[in-house]
């Protein structure tokens, strides 16, 4: 596997996946990077903290980070490429343009300027790359779903590609962000899991979803729950702070990731 | 030249050069096509009147259309593909993302939402036709150097060329909205190209140009006076309001186009 720092050093050819990642790599990011090498001829790996998405400073300088090991897990998958930009490279000194994918709801209310920063970095990427296929993972639907409009309203030729959201045995979703989680946090986390998962079950006997996983939060205060709607899809979303960590999770109600 | 319009329908392969223009062709135009066909195998040019660049809706409305007369100057210089979609083509139901440039001054403070538009619907354009090279007019500098800055920050492989303006007889720049000028308003407009030369010859003699193109105006109140630099290019611009028609203009001052 290559470690490229720079845009001018990237030489691909043939059919490209990428699987755009911030690092702290898991299971989640090794379920995309197969996914990425079955269907293309060559695999790149993004690792960039991409400061333009996180909207609470604490938030971005504790996110865990250890390139070393990420390196060892790509490989050992089968990325071909890893991209491991700096900041500088990917905001150069007089950086002033924004892609602003407009109204998003839950997490884009949540958090202001979240899917500006997403939707931004992950254009440079596409167009860094030029991948036929990007990939993503179901925890981060709303971003897929954002990114899917990006890609429609700009013309771009990417086809963003969904995976099932791959989760610990106690039902908790990976993320990078959990190794933050004490152990009593992590206990407290399965609440999210567990909230959604009865709001599946009310939707499934006919019920309101939303109102469902509110009432298992056990008056946990989450930062949101949210249906929402994109491709076909109906997505049970929810929001939860756990000590200084949030977390996101959410579940398919209806049709098929693709 | 065949006329393209619908983005499917659009195949094409060598390398492009794209003219984007609003139709209402003239000279200024006729020089971007030529200098599309010299340096590039194929040229595009599109003709698309962008709703979302007018931040005047009479401006909009009495915008001059005409495609027939338009195909036939783009096809007798050389243009190999119009591309003139529809509102709904470019703009389908549900589009909601922008490329926001940012702060840019002049045309960008006297237009709200002008250069948010130029800069969507460009990168659209690039990322439709994917061109080698965009041709610009420097009438239009500050719109150059706006998507030079956007092309840099996305990372966009085009080339903004920026041709000299081509100005009438009696020196006003080539505009489609000429045409909308009365016979009493084509004289006052002169004001504008005057007061840029007064301020162009200033600078020569180590004067203050914006002062002595505000001097030079007699009262006629201009949109604004600004300096502008980009790409080691130093451009003294202006706008004019002359009865129901805002004209734009600027001068070279130091560097060479490009």
């Amino acid at each position: 596997m290559k470690i490229v720092r720079t845009i001018a050093e990237l030489e691909l050819s043939g059919e490209v996946g990428l699987v755009p990642t911030m690092g702290a790599l898991h299971d989640g990011h090794r379920s995309l990077f197969r996914a990425a090498g079955a269907e293309n001829e060559v695999v790149v790996a993004s690792l960039f903290v991409n400061p333009a998405q996180f909207d609470v400073a604490a938030d971005l300088s504790s996110y865990p980070r250890g390139e070393e090991r990420d390196a060892e897990i790509a490989a050992a998958e089968g990325v071909d490429v890893l991209f491991a930009p700096s900041a500088d490279e990917m905001y150069p000194a007089g950086f002033s343009t924004w892609v602003d994918p407009g109204e998003t709801g839950a997490e884009g209310t949540s958090r202001p300027g979240h899917f500006r920063g997403v939707a931004t970095v992950c254009v440079k990427l596409f167009d860094i790359v030029q991948p036929r296929r990007a990939y993503f993972g179901q925890k981060d639907a709303q971003q897929a779903a954002v990114l899917r409009r990006v890609v429609r309203d700009l013309n771009l030729d990417v086809r963003i590609r969904l995976l099932p959201t791959v989760r610990d045995g106690d039902g908790l979703a990976l993320s990078s962000r959990n190794v933050q989680l004490s152990k009593e946090e992590r206990v407290e986390a399965l609440a999210l899991p567990r909230a959604l998962a009865r709001g599946a079950e009310a939707y499934t006997r006919g019920g309101d979803p939303v109102a469902a996983t509110r009432s298992s939060f056990n008056g946990i205060p989450a930062d949101y729950v949210e249906l929402f709607e994109f491709d076909g899809l109906t997505i049970l979303a929810s929001a939860l702070r756990v000590g200084n960590t949030r977390l996101i999770d959410n579940v398919l109600l209806k049709g098929e990731l693709s």
